[in-house]
């Protein structure tokens, strides 16, 4: 049994020109992964016709079905009706359904239709049309030398409509049953060489069918195994087999197994565990605090914070003493001592987070060099401080240091 | 002249499972945009030896510049640097100074060397390294056949460094002959379609070696004005003429003429105003608070802040009365103007700033919906509020809400 490959081809000057994010080709991957066709090749095009026709030849003679989203407008910057009606060796006629469609749409928004949308109802001979629910360009469905080409509108709400509507019910049914199935471990506080180390000897041992792939965003690592084959359930055991032998291998870096980031996972956390979190920021100047608030429903263990950026603000809002900044200067491992301590128990919260450092560019000595941030972290039971090094970037510093205190509280919370 | 075509390989399957967003091409089309090269095709390929050989073949044949990120990372499914070699009919040798920049990152970061990681700096014999400052991939640039390879690593942060730092100065140097000049004028406060309206008749009378571009971002739209020709200094001297006259059409909504967001902008007034802030944030979570310290040297005039995500918080830490909580609501006019006069005293700062509103995507009544937020300005003189309704997406709500109240300062600061 031989996998679908599939191709998608995007066509548009402002994908190119670093306008318009192609969010497209990413949405359709998604897509037909989930039903088992592998995409094989992204590319996207200029409106220049041949560039496109060339783009075509290369995709028929890779992959199976080829999906091309864009240059279907009404416009003469718009080439990809006329080319694909080329590329066959066919002529544009009139669809008949495909202008009943258009002027009804006409018709609901009680709008004019004009002589370039009537145009827009001409399509190939040799192609099946595909109804577009929201728009006025249809979509064309070709089967042409054992090969599949789907040609669809760029405007993202309407290409999903059709993908979902018609072309994935279509896909599937003329389509051998072949099954991709993926599993995430998400892990955090290790580097990918040093999590590739620890797990060398499970990654060689895998059977063949099945493979893992590192992802590293940020400080967090996400493994993921994907497994393919004829039959769903066997890919699924055997998955879970795997993952029962690496989990003892990496069990205190693994925060996950759903696609999901380290502010979700604490989300989770601190409402099972039914407790509340306050948070002191200096260096990181609210981004920890961002980065919980993002999650819906925060605000059932999310107290607040005090974002205290100057010592005055440590001192007045968080009573940390005046003597102990002057002696230990702000970034030590006292101030987070007394700044977590103090946070969590004016914001009357069970856990306090707190966090300072020299985010730089600016304010680094010798003795605390751009990078040192010092974490602390405070329950009922016991307040604790550590301490690592970043690197020189200002935002770097920032986005990893948040997330570095929230992996301090994942520890201490699964400690219970 | 022939203007330099460029080419973009992203590499990885996690691409093309849909499983990441590729957003490295896209930034890279934007940067090689603004120095005139121009893009005329990008990849996205598996990780298979075969495929990611074909496309190197294929852009060669297209492009003067071929950029690609990914797969360079520690482990074996990472293939791009052992097939540069292959494709160049060259060997892998140790580098040195690779070695000393990935040993240096590890001293600094006091862990531990791993052999995958002394590993990555063995490079094809043919290549420039490409320093990484951020992590421990080192990039590559090769020179043959008359065109220019770049290899970098797919971690967003690591490529952007590596492109500003090196690649884009050393193409400018290389490949200068047709120059490309770009001007921003930053608006914050109207929608892009009222935009147009203004200057349409501005707009049809320019020049047609001057282009002019509008790019949405959040609430701002940066307008950008591209000149093109053979004379830089000629150029620059048709962009000034064109801004002059633009100028007084939109005087109001324009808050910068470079490149740089509106938390920028706020800095320089603050520091020329010899200014402090302090904010009061519900809603907004802490990103208010992160947008204004995410600028360099924003301690000279960023006081803190109180995230009040609690009513409870908002008594105790800024002294919101109980009795307007509950009668007026935490969203609403009342609390507002108590929150940003309140934490303006407390935080001892010149101006306060404060946001309630509803989030989403729960929370939201009939009177209250989804999207509403108030803000507060408060500073000697005065203390005022003002009410926005935005969309029904929190991530939204968040941005567009911070950025609102940064605007809303703008507003009254420049009165002065």
């Amino acid at each position: 049994m031989k996998q679908t490959l599939a191709e998608i081809i995007s066509i548009g000057d402002e994908i190119l020109y670093g306008q318009t994010l192609d969010t497209n080709s990413h949405w359709i991957s998604g897509a037909l992964d989930q039903i088992g066709i592998k995409v094989i090749r992204k590319s996207t095009v200029p409106d220049i016709e041949a560039e496109i026709l060339t783009s075509f030849q290369e995709a028929e003679k890779r992959a199976d079905v080829i999906l091309i989203t864009g240059g279907l407008g009404p416009t003469k910057d718009d080439l990809t009706k006329p080319l694909l009606a080329k590329y066959f060796g066919v002529d544009l006629v009139m669809n008949q359904d495909a202008l009943n469609d258009i002027e009804q749409l006409f018709t609901k928004a009680n709008r004019k239709m004009t002589d370039l949308n009537r145009m827009q109802a001409e399509l190939p001979a040799n192609c099946d049309k595909i109804t577009n629910q929201l728009g006025t360009a249809p979509g064309m469905w070709f089967k042409e030398r054992g090969k599949i080409f789907v040609s669809m509108p760029g405007v993202p709400y309407e290409m999903k409509r059709m993908m979902t509507d018609f072309i994935i019910p279509r896909l599937q049914k003329e389509l051998v049953n072949y099954h991709v199935v993926h599993q995430m471990i998400m892990t955090i506080g290790i580097p990918e060489s040093s999590l590739a180390e620890k797990i060398r000897d499970w990654e060689e041992a895998l059977p063949k069918h099945l493979k893992l792939a590192y992802l590293p965003t940020k400080n967090t690592v996400k493994l993921r195994i994907t497994a393919s084959g004829p039959d769903r359930d066997v890919l699924k055991k055997d998955i879970h087999e795997q993952v029962d032998k690496l989990k003892p291998l990496i069990e205190k870096y693994v925060f996950g197994f759903d696609e999901g980031n380290i502010e979700y996972f604490i989300g989770k956390m601190l409402k099972e565990a039914n407790k509340t979190v306050a948070c002191a920021e200096s260096c990181t100047g609210g981004f920890l605090s961002h980065l919980i608030t993002s999650i819906p429903g925060s605000s059932a263990y999310f107290k607040g914070a005090v974002i205290a950026y100057s010592n005055e603000v440590k001192h007045n809002m968080l009573n940390v003493d005046t003597e102990t900044l002057e002696k230990h200067g702000a970034v030590s491992e006292e101030v987070v001592i007394q700044m977590a301590k103090n946070v969590r128990e004016k914001l009357n919260a069970d856990v306090g987070l707190s966090i300072s450092g020299v985010a730089g560019p600016d304010g680094g000595t010798e003795e605390k060099p751009v990078g040192l941030i010092w974490f602390g972290y405070s329950d009922k039971e016991k307040t604790i401080a550590k301490k690592y090094n970043f690197s020189k970037d200002r935002i770097l510093n920032i986005e990893f240091g948040a997330r570095k205190a929230l992996d301090l509280l994942r520890i201490n919370l699964s400690e219970k």
